[in-house]
C-alpha cells in the first residue's frame, strides 16, 4: 500500500505551510489544518467549517451601482493541534525529528515528532488523527506521549483555541484574512456580521503524568463542531473503524491505478483524496477553491466547482455531485436577485460566494465572468447525461430556464447573430471583451438545454422558442485568414505579450504588471479556447491551429491551466506534450508548483488532474447516448485502470499501452 | 450694470447649496462658500486652499499591481462665515428675508439678511465680502448689525471654526467628505498625512453693543491664510480697492458682449467671473473641477483643464494660462515615475491629481484615460501657438517629450498601423477599448508637436523619427459602410442603449446602472469623437454624419459634453442646435441643470461656454499661423463682441448679425 501513504518525502517544497496544507484533513464540513502540535517555528494553525463565514462591507476607492456589497470571508476558527507540555519546569523548544504520514486508504494522519528542552530532555509525539466522515462534526485525535532519555513529571494541556486576527496584510489579491472576531457565549459562537451559529464539544486536557523512560501517556480528543447544538456521544475507536470502511468503498469506486511513473500514481491518489474530504455534502454547501484547507480565495466557491470537480464527482460519486449542484439550486433565489439589480432578465449566479450574494469586489475579473451562469447549466446537463437522474433535474429545472432568460436578455442579436458584450471569459489576463469564445459556447448549451428541458417536461413557457433561436444563431468570431477562432472579438488584433524581456520572478504576471499592461498584450492566464474545445470539441485540424496559437500565449498562471492543455494534448496526438501537463497537474500541490500551496490547495487542478487521465488518456466522451474511449496512454504510462459511473451502471476501464 | 449683478433671482434653483457654491468667493489661492451666517437651516460651509489636501490610503475591495496608493482630498478648512447673535437673551432663529448679489464688476458679494427672535425681535444683518485677488491670503468682510423694531444690547461672537468632519457617506462617486482631522498648534495647521502646513492669521470679535433702533454696529473682519508664516498688515477698503482695479483689468481683457438674450449674457459672465476667481496662479497649483467652490471631485485637477479652461486663459489672460502650465511641469517627476512603475517609457500624467501622483480610484475611468497626456501637450502647443513664448516652451519642452515617450511604449505598430490599446477616451459610458479615436488623435499630434519641438530646438534625439512615423501611421478607426469614424474598435459593434426604456430619473445612468450595462451599449457620457472633430476637423460631409450618428447616443450625463455639441454645431451650420447647446452650457450651473452644483460649479463646462461663443458663434480657429473667425451667430443673438491676444498683440472681435 506503498502508494496510498503521503508522506514529508513527497513534498517538493517542505515548508511549514505546504505540509499544514498537505497534510489538511476534512470531510466536507470541516476541514483542520495539519500545523505543529508545538509551534517551535511559524505554523499557521486553523480550522474551517465549510460555508461558515463572516462578512464585512466591501470598501471600494470609488464606488458604482451594483457593485458587490459585502466581503465573505471563511472564519479560520479554533486551532485543535497545539498543546503545552512541560518536562519538570521546562518546555520543549526545539524540534529534533518529524514523520509525518497520511493513510490515504484510510483517511487518517500519523504524525511523530522529537523534541528536547534546552536542557536536552527529549520526548516523542504521537499523534494519530481524522476527519470523521462518518460523523463529520467530529475531528478526533488520539495522542501519545513518551519521554526518551529521562523518566519524571510530564505536564499536558491541550484545549481548542479560537484563533485571533494577525492583522497581517500581504499583497496578494488571492488572500484576505481569515480570522475574525466571534461572539463566544458557551458552547456557541456567532459570527457578528454575519449571524451565523456554531455550536462546539470539545474534549480537552489538564494534567500531570509521572513517566519512566520506558512508559508513555496515551489519550483522545474529541472535537465536534455542528450547526445544530446536538451531538451524539462518539468513541475514537468505532469512528476509526467507520472511516476505514467508507474510505475503502471511496477508493473502489473512484481510485485510479497509474503503472509506469510511481510519483504521479501517488500525486493523482492525494488529488482525489482531497476532492473526497473538501466537498459539501448537504446541498446548502459548495466546494472551496482551496477545500477546506486553507483561507485562499476566502473559502469562496467558483465555477471550479462545475468545470473541473463535478465530472469526477457526477461519474465516480454521483451522490456528491448531487449534493454539489442542490447547492446552486438553493441559492437561485439570490441569483434572480442579482439579475434584477443588473437590470436583467432570470438569474445571474455569483462569480464569487457562499451565501450566493455577489462578492467579487472587482467586478471585471468577477461579476463580468457571466460564463459561470452557463458552467453550472452545462454541470447539471452533465449531471443528467450521465446519471439520469430524471426526478433531480426536474427540480432544478428552473436554473435552466432562468439562466438561459439571462443570456437572452443580456445578448442581443445583430446581424452578425447572437452576441455577448462586456464579458470577461476565463482568461482572467483579458477583461470586458465582446463575444468571448468560451462565454458564446456555453450560453449556446445553455439556451439549447433550457429548450430542450422545457420541451422534455412538456412546459408551455413562451420563451422556448426564443432559446432555440438565440442558440441557434449564437456568434462566434473567427480569424478567416489565419483559420483561428477568436478567443473574443478584439484579441486577434493585440500585440503578443514580450515573453522575451520578461523575467522568471515576474510569474505570475498579475503581481508584477497594472490590468491595463496585462489586458492590452496577448497573454492568457489560463485555458479559454481551448477549455471550450476540450468541452465541445470541433475538427481536429481547428483543435491543433488554435491550440499551436493559444498555448505559447499562455502564461498558466492560473492552476486551472496545465490540466486542460493536457487533456487536449492527448486527443490532438501529441502523448508527450499530454503527459507533461498531466505531470504538472497531477502533483502541483506536492511541488508547489504555483508557489502558494500554503494557501490551500488548488483544488480545480486536483479535479483537473482527474480529467487529464479520464478524459484525456482514456479520451472519454459521450457521443449521442454512449460513453466512448480511446487509448492516448503516453508512453511513460504502461497501464491506467479507473471505474466511471454511467446511467446506472459501473464501468471498470483498463488501458494498457498499446 | 445691470448685467454684471448676479442675485438669488438669476438661480433657477434657490437650494441653500446651490446659492453656497454660485455666490462662493476665490482669487485662485483660497475660496469661501456663501454659506449662511446665522445657520438656521442646513448650510454646507466650507473655506479651501488651493492644492491643500490630506491624503489617506485608497482601500479596494480587491486591489493589483500598479493601483494608486492614496486618496487626496483637498482639505474643508474654516467656516468664515457663522457668528452668534443674541438681543438680549434671544437668538435670531428665522430667516425673514435674504438678498444676496454678488457684484462681478468689482469681486465683492453683497448679503443682506433679516433675521427674527422667538419673540419677534428683528435685527438685519448686511455682509460685504471679497476673496482678495491684490493679496491672496486674504479673505476679507464687513459686518453692519441693525435693530430692525427694537432698541437694546446685541452680543456679536465671530470667529473662524475649523470644521468637523460630518461621517456622512452619501452614494455618489463624484463626491467625498473634503473635511479632516488637522494637527492645530498655534497660528500653524498642518494635515497629518500629507503634512502640508498652513499659517493663518484671523481677526475674531466677541462684543457686546447697545444699539437704538435707529443705530448699526459695523465691523471688518481679515482672514488671511497662507502656507508661509508671514502676512501683511492688511486694509479692508485699501485691499478693496484694489479688487476693483483687478477686476476692471479682466473684465476688460476677457469680458464678452452678447446682445439680444440677456439670461446667457449673465450666465456667460458668471461663468468668466468663476473661472477667472478659480485658477490657481502659482504654478504649483491648477484649477479643481469644481474650483474653490466646492469639494466635489476631491479638489482634483483633470483634463478639464488643458482642453476646457485653458483655451480662454490662453487667449485672454496667458499669463494664467503659464501658471496653470507650469503646474504640469512642476509634477514631471511624478509623471516619469508613474510610466515606469506601469513598466512604460516617458511620462504618464495621473488622470486625477494635487501632489501629481494618480488618485484615481477606479482606473478604467481613471489611469485608462490616457489621453492626459494628449491633452496637456495639446494644451502647451496652443499656449505655443497663440502666445510666441518660446523660452516657456522651451522650459517646458521634456513635457512633451516624455509624453510623446509613453505613447511610442504603450502603443504598438501592426499591419493596420500604430495602434493604442485599452484606453477609455473622454466619453466614460465606454472603457478600456481599442484605438479610441479622441485618444489616438491626441496621441498623433503629441508625437507629431514632440518631433517638431526637437527639431526646432536642434535637439539631437534618437527617438525623433520614431515619434514622427508613430504619429504618420496612428491608426483610426473607419467604418466603410456606413462612411463613420469609428469611435473605437468595438463600439460600432455595440447594441444600442434602450433610450426609449429608460425613465428621466434614471439619468444619469451612472448612478442607476452597473458599469457592464452601460459599456456593452452604443451610449456616451459625453462628447468624444465629436471633441476631436471640433479640435482636429475633418470634411463638413464626416462631421456631419459622425455628429448625427453619435450625439443621439449621448446622454450629457457629463457636464463636459453640450459646449462642445455645440461648438460643432455652430460649425455645421445648425445654429438652433448650437445656440440650444450653448445656453444649456451657459446657464448650466445658475440653472442647476446637473442636479449637483451644491457640489461645486462645473468650471470645464464653464470653460466650455467661451469656447462655444468664441470657437463656436464667432468660429475662431487657427490656420498656419493666423487666426481665422467666421460669424456663426445664431439669429437669437444679434451682436457678440470679446477681445482675444494673439502673438503678443491684442483683437476685438465684433460680430454683428448678419
Amino acid at each position: 500500500m506503498k502508494n496510498f501513504i503521503l508522506s514529508l518525502d513527497d513534498l517538493g517544497n517542505q515548508e511549514q505551510g505546504n505540509i499544514e496544507t498537505l497534510f489538511a484533513q476534512a470531510n466536507g464540513f470541516l476541514g483542520v489544518r495539519a500545523s505543529l502540535p508545538i509551534p517551535v517555528r511559524a505554523s499557521n494553525p486553523g480550522s474551517f467549517v465549510n460555508g461558515y463565514y463572516e462578512t464585512h462591507p466591501i470598501i471600494y476607492g470609488e464606488t458604482a451601482y451594483g457593485y458587490a456589497k459585502n466581503h465573505e470571508t471563511i472564519v479560520k476558527l479554533f486551532d485543535f493541534k497545539s498543546m503545552e507540555i512541560k518536562i519538570g519546569e521546562e518546555k520543549l523548544t526545539k524540534l529534533m525529528q518529524q514523520s509525518i504520514e497520511c493513510d490515504l486508504m484510510n483517511g487518517v494522519l500519523h504524525e511523530c515528532y522529537e523534541y528536547t528542552t534546552v536542557s536536552g530532555l527529549q520526548a516523542r509525539l504521537e499523534i494519530e488523527s481524522f476527519a470523521s466522515h462518518a460523523n463529520r462534526s467530529v475531528y478526533a485525535q488520539k495522542i501519545k506521549i513518551s519521554p526518551l532519555n529521562f523518566s519524571g513529571p510530564i505536564e499536558i494541556k491541550k484545549k481548542a483555541k479560537l484563533i485571533q486576527p494577525t492583522g497581517n496584510a500581504e499583497f496578494d489579491p488571492r488572500v484576505r484574512e481569515a480570522s475574525t472576531k466571534l461572539l463566544v457565549n458557551a458552547n456557541q459562537i456567532v459570527t457578528p456580521n454575519s449571524s451565523l451559529s456554531l455550536f462546539t464539544a470539545f474534549d480537552s486536557i489538564d494534567t500531570k503524568v509521572q513517566l519512566d523512560k520506558n512508559e508513555n501517556f496515551e489519550f483522545t480528543q474529541i472535537y465536534q463542531m455542528a450547526r445544530q447544538n446536538h451531538f451524539e456521544t462518539v468513541e475514537y475507536e468505532q469512528l476509526k473503524a467507520e472511516q476505514e470502511v467508507i474510505f475503502a468503498e471511496f477508493w473502489d469506486k473512484s481510485d485510479i491505478q497509474i503503472e509506469g511513473d510511481e510519483e504521479l500514481q501517488k500525486g493523482i491518489r492525494v488529488n482525489l483524496y482531497h476532492l473526497f474530504n473538501s466537498a459539501g455534502r448537504d446541498g446548502k454547501t459548495n466546494f472551496a477553491a482551496k477545500g477546506l484547507t486553507g483561507e485562499g480565495y476566502e473559502g469562496h466557491y467558483f465555477w471550479d466547482t462545475e468545470m473541473y470537480l463535478l465530472p469526477f464527482f457526477i461519474y465516480t460519486q454521483p451522490e456528491i455531485a448531487k449534493e454539489l449542484l442542490s447547492y446552486r439550486l438553493s441559492i437561485l433565489p439570490q441569483a434572480l436577485e442579482r439579475a434584477k439589480e443588473l437590470d436583467f432578465d432570470g438569474a445571474l449566479f455569483a462569480w464569487r460566494t457562499q451565501s450566493g450574494n455577489e462578492t467579487s469586489a472587482y467586478y471585471p475579473a468577477g461579476t463580468a465572468q457571466l460564463h459561470i451562469n452557463g458552467d453550472i447549466a452545462y454541470a447539471f446537463q452533465l449531471y443528467d447525461q450521465v446519471t439520469g437522474d430524471e426526478e433531480f433535474i426536474a427540480k432544478s429545472r428552473e436554473v435552466i430556464y432562468n439562466t438561459a432568460r439571462f443570456w437572452l436578455s443580456y445578448g442581443f442579436m445583430s446581424k452578425r447573430g447572437f452576441e455577448i458584450h462586456e464579458v470577461t471569459g476565463p482568461d482572467e489576463y483579458t477583461a470586458l471583451v465582446n463575444n468571448n469564445y468560451y462565454t458564446n459556447k456555453m450560453a449556446q448549451n445553455n439556451l439549447a438545454y433550457a429548450s430542450e428541458l422545457a420541451e422534455r417536461f412538456s412546459e408551455h413557457l413562451y420563451e422556448r422558442e426564443n432559446w432555440k433561436n438565440a442558440s441557434e444563431a449564437m456568434f462566434f468570431g473567427y480569424d478567416e485568414a489565419r483559420k483561428l477562432t477568436k478567443q473574443d472579438d478584439s484579441f486577434l488584433d493585440k500585440e503578443p505579450w514580450p515573453f522575451n524581456e520578461t523575467p522568471k520572478e515576474n510569474y505570475p504576471l498579475l503581481l508584477h504588471y497594472h490590468p491595463m499592461k496585462i489586458y492590452k498584450h496577448q497573454v492568457l492566464k489560463q485555458a479559454d479556447t481551448i477549455l471550450a474545445h476540450m468541452i465541445y470539441p470541433e475538427p481536429e485540424e481547428q483543435i491543433k491551429r488554435d491550440f499551436d496559437f493559444y498555448e505559447p500565449l499562455t502564461t498558466h498562471d492560473s492552476s486551472l491551466s496545465r490540466a486542460i492543455h493536457g487533456v487536449v494534448a492527448s486527443r490532438l496526438g501529441r502523448p508527450n506534450e499530454a503527459y507533461r501537463f498531466f505531470a504538472d497537474s497531477a502533483t502541483m500541490d506536492l511541488s508547489d508548483m504555483q508557489g502558494n500551496a500554503a494557501h490551500g490547495i488548488h483544488a480545480a487542478n486536483m479535479g483537473g488532474s482527474w480529467l487529464g487521465l479520464v478524459y484525456g488518456f482514456a479520451g472519454l466522451q459521450i457521443e449521442g447516448n454512449e460513453l466512448k474511449f480511446k487509448n492516448h496512454l503516453p508512453e511513460q504510462i504502461t497501464r491506467l485502470s479507473f471505474k466511471v459511473h454511467f446511467q446506472g451502471k459501473s464501468y471498470h476501464v483498463d488501458f494498457k499501452k498499446q
